[in-house]
Order: structure tokens, then C-alpha cells, then sequence
């Protein structure tokens, strides 16, 4: 079975977010058990604020040019999202945004959305992430989602952010997966479907 | 190339819908210019308001049954989406949710919605479907998206409901061939895309 | 001060269901401890499937007329909105759309939701319906929002379907208040915010 | 009357924006056709990339808490909300969640939104930004609504992104009296109804 290339995006740029913390254990879970995906982090705090002033005729500044080539060398994604306001957070929009402009690097690839929040755990921002991929035209997979209630006992994360609950790894891993297959099947490389 | 069986379910009951009217053109173009697409028309009018009261045991009302059996059979669905007060219709509503019912009948099936409205062309109604998508397991195409204004002027439909506007019969078009590429990628049964 | 009268509305038509125990509870407590609440069961059972060919010139069936009289002469109304699929359930959208058929007997009132449902409690049903009323020209209370967890433990609900969790019918109080609040606010009766 | 003060907000930071323009109209018009409301534009060029990491104990950076003393002695809002892939512009959302952060300056107030945009006008950033405002505690008026369809002519705004459509500045007009009324409404000022 061929590798697939997971670009994974952390909506929060804050030093010991949660939903970074949820991208490492995605890796290591990868990595450890998982054969057939490489996830790799797809730094967005560089990105400048979107202003197509910025723009020189079809270039973009640099830290957008290699973003961009990231998403579009990228066989699919996993937003890791946190939830601002019953919405995605500014710094994810951001780069959605960069990524968007013509030609859109986002088009047609397989996404997992996954989120650690308080409350509903960031449902209110995997479903307006949802309605912006159809304009970027991603898949998402349907199933499972993962809402990670980060606030409530008992505690799912140390003090540096790194996720610690048995049953939220199985459940990541279980993400991990069905992104996998559903990968695989848009690109017509498999008939197994989840 | 396999023929595949879509589903059509418009979401208004009263007879001359311009909805009922966008599958009528689809049946139409589907036999007329397009190979491999059969469209037949799911009617929704003999359900009963959805109460679960109803059921006994694992056992639905006739009318549930013979739905829930024709949507088990279908490849894919093509949902002609009214706008009321700025969502789906309840009809369409009350059909979705039989399906649902366990075993749910609907997962994991390609899926596309047209609509006629006024507005803004009945978008509001398809983005809640989109979000009512990810619980049925269904998987919309992204693009493209065919909103039809239906009350400013050029008058797209006739006084029977039926669509005489060309330029919208080439959208839905494209729609429906949309619609079979993902559906048959979906399948495994082709790597082309759209 | 005056007494408010509020309709409530539960979108849930069988027997037992969690959300008619949020409205009897609601009921019970504006009885027992709130002054100038007088909330009225506003029971949609008996509509028929929106169907406008039902409509003769002005004229809606008697069922729909008695309903629309109700809503008309309502200050503020209740939703208890259970979720399916993500989305407002049929009824309750079938209710909302009879009332909204010219003249729109909703327009301008204040309005909380509440909801009891498994998951997120119904949130995402919340969504919805809000942005329903937008089109309804209802304004809802912002704060405090209700999400009952019905299905985990501890048990929220007896076997007959009513509320007998203390804490919850303190924040479904809180709404009530809030509610009242709200409707009086706009009525230009009270200065008084919560 | 009293003069209300009004604090408008661009979503976008490119400098011929037409939703700028929106603004910039807005300003016109009540000053020459309204009585007793006074539009700041509250740019938010300035505020850094949201992380909480920059805060400092209670203390923001310094163009940050600006910003919020700004929002703060608002009676209402308007906001200029483009739709970037079918929600809110980063920028803006940026702004909002500055404004959000403990203590929340956004809250009990009225709002508008208004937006120029391809396709529909920028509808769906409309209803993505009204789910925000029910975290913000912000009140919306449900109508008039205002989707400037910026790109199919006849052509709305000038070389500059000036608005020079009199129908538009008629609705806009129009928008900026029922924000003024409900402002009033909401603070007690006024009995009378849009």
C-alpha cells in the first residue's frame, strides 16, 4: 500500500494549545501504529495577515509561496480546530485564505477535521470549516468526529498540551484511519471503503 | 461504462414546484444528452409526519418501508432543495429523517443539490443539507453548485413549472455529469474526475 | 409588572419525548417560582405537511388557522428543538413554516430554545433554527443556552420523560428569566438587562 | 433624539475594498440624510495576529487595547463583512476575537452587517458572523439585509470602490435607520419599531 501525505494544520498559534498538542499525538500515533501515513506539520504562524495588496502580479510573498507548495504536494488534511467564538480561528482562516487564491492549492484532496475545545469540544468550528471547504473543494470524511472537551474533568492533556487520554488517542487513531481510506479511494487506488 | 441509478427527491410537495420542475428537466437531459445516468423521481408525498411512535419494533409504516427500500437501491441522490424561511422544507426534512432511522439507508452515497428559489437561489437550504450530509453518511459533490433564482426576470420556468431557460439546462447538466463521475469514483469504478 | 405569555413549542411529536419534559418543566417552574410568566403548550401535532395547494386564497386549514392565532397572540415563544440529523426536526420546521406563510405571524417577538438530545445536547439544531428566524424576524436571547445531554449519565429524565435533574431545572430557569427579560426589553416595558 | 455612535468594521485590509466602500457610503449617508447617528470606521489594520501568548497578565498589546476601548463605548455595530471561501474574512474574525478576550467588550449591543461580494453577496459570511454574535452577546437586526452583488453589472462601485449605485445607497439607508431604531429599542430609548 502507497504512503500518503497528511499536511496537518493547528488553527491555534499559541505555544501550548491543545490542538497542536492533538497534532504531535497524531504523529506519534502515525508513527507508531498506523502503516501507509506520514503526517507532517504545516506551520502557519509565518503567514502575513491576507491582503491581496501584497500580491505581485501572481506572486505571493514568500512564506505564502512555501505554504502553498506544502498544501499542493499534500495528498490530503488534517485541520486540527479550535473553536473562537462558535467559529474557526483567524490565523486557520488565514491560511485557508493564502491558500485559496488563484489557482486554489486546496482542490480535491480528503480532509479530517479534528478539534479540542470547551463546550460542544469546537463543533460550531468543524462545521463552519466544513461549508468553507466546498468553495476550496476538499472531501471531508464524515466519520468519526472527534470533539475533544478539553476543560472538563477528567484532564485529556498534561501541562505542555500533550494529549493524554487512552480513549482520545484510540479515537484519533480511529481519524487517522478513515482518512487514510477515504484518501486512498479518491485517488482510486483502493476499493476498501471504511 | 456502468449505468448508474440516482435517486431524485425534491423537497416540495405542492404540484407545480419549480423544484419538482428541475427534476422533471433532469430526467429529461439525463435521457436525452448524458450515457449512463438513470434518474428516477423518490416520492416523498405519501410519508407520514416522522414519529417514532409509529414504528413497531424494526418494522416502519408501508410508505416508510417502500421509501427507505428505494433509497437502499439507489447509487446516488440528487436533492431538488426549496428554500423556506432560509433552510430545507419540512417534507424533504421528514424523508430524510425515515431514512435515517436505524439502519440508516442513506450512508455513504454521492450526493447534489439543486435548487429554485427566490433569494439567493435557495443556498441557504443547501448548506444546512451539506451539515445534515455529514450525520447520513452522504457525500456531496463540491462544485458545481446550481442555485436558480426563480422569481426575477428572464422567467426561467414555464406556467406549468417546467425549466425553458437553456443556460440553466447546461448547468444542471454539468451538475448531473458531476454527480456520475463521483459517484462512479466513489465506487472504485473510475479514476477519472471532474 | 405584566405578565408575559409565552408559547412553547416542542419539536418532537411522540409520546415520551425529552423535549415535551423540557416544556412541562418549563411550566412547572414559571408556575412555582418565577412572577409574570405564563407559558402556554403550543401543540403542533395536528398541522398538516406544509402543502401551500392546502391554501384556499387567504384561507389555511382550520388546524393551521387555530395555530397561527395562537403565535400571533404570543409575546415571546419557547423552542424545545430536538435534533435530527444535525438539523431541526421536520414538525417543528413544518409548524414554523405554516406560521411564517403571508402574513408571517412570527415577526418580531423574542425567543430562547432549548433542547434536550444526545451528542451536543442539540446544538447544532440550535444553529439552524437560529438562523431560521432570522428570516421569521424572531430575536432570541444570546445567553444563557440549554443543551441537555439526555442519553449519558447521570440520568436526566425519568421513564416517563420528565425532568428530574435539579441542576438542569435551575439552568432551564435561567432561560425563563432571561426570556422574560428579553421579551420585556424589546416591548420597551423595562430597562431592566440581564 | 440622541445621536448614537456607531462603530463600523471592514473585514477587508486591501485598499480599494469595495466593502471600504460600503462604509465609507454609510458614512455619507448619515451625515447627510440621517439624524442621529455618527459612523467611526474602527480599522483594524493594526491589530497583530491573534495569540494569547502576547497578553500580558490582563494587558493586551497596546493597538489591541485601543481597539477594544474603542468597541467598548460603541452603541452598536456595523460591520463591512466580505465572504472569503463562504464565511468571514480572517481579519475581521481577528478583530473579533481581540474584542472577545476576557472581558468580552462586545457584548448587549446592536449590529448590522452588510457585505459586497461575488455570487451571493456574501450571504454565508453574513450567517457565519451572526452564529459568532451569539458568543459575542451581540443583537443583529433580521432586516433589512444587504448583499451587494459586486461583480455582475451593472457595476455598483467605481475605480475607487466608491458605491455609485443610488438603489443600493437606498437600501443601505435603509439598514442604517433599522440599526439605529433597534439600538434605541435595546437601550430603552424608544418604543417605536422598525
Amino acid at each position: 500500500m502507497e504512503t500518503i501525505k497528511v499536511v496537518a494544520l493547528c488553527g491555534s498559534i499559541r505555544q501550548a494549545s491543545y490542538n497542536r498538542g492533538l497534532i504531535r499525538s497524531a504523529i506519534e500515533i502515525s508513527k507508531g501504529s498506523i502503516t501507509g501515513v506520514e503526517i507532517e506539520d504545516g506551520d502557519i504562524t509565518a503567514l502575513p495577515m491576507l491582503d491581496t495588496d501584497l500580491e505581485d502580479g501572481e506572486r505571493f510573498p514568500p512564506e505564502v509561496e512555501a505554504f502553498r507548495q506544502k498544501i499542493l504536494e499534500a495528498d490530503s488534511f488534517l485541520f486540527a480546530s479550535p473553536e473562537y467564538n462558535y467559529s474557526v480561528s483567524a490565523p486557520l482562516k488565514n491560511a485557508i485564505d493564502w491558500g485559496s487564491r488563484p489557482p486554489n492549492v486546496w482542490a480535491d484532496r480528503a480532509a479530517a477535521i479534528i478539534s479540542a475545545s470547551g463546550g460542544t469540544g469546537g463543533s460550531r468550528s468543524q462545521y463552519h470549516l466544513r461549508q468553507i471547504g466546498v468553495c476550496l473543494d476538499l472531501h471531508f470524511i464524515n466519520k468519526p468526529e472527534l470533539f475533544v472537551d478539553a476543560f472538563n474533568p477528567p484532564g485529556k492533556f498534561d501541562e505542555n498540551g500533550d494529549l493524554i487520554d487512552e480513549e482520545t488517542k484510540q479515537r484519533l487513531r480511529k481519524v487517522l484511519l478513515s482518512l487514510q481510506s477515504f484518501t486512498l479511494r479518491l485517488q482510486g487506488k483502493s476499493k476498501l471503503h471504511v
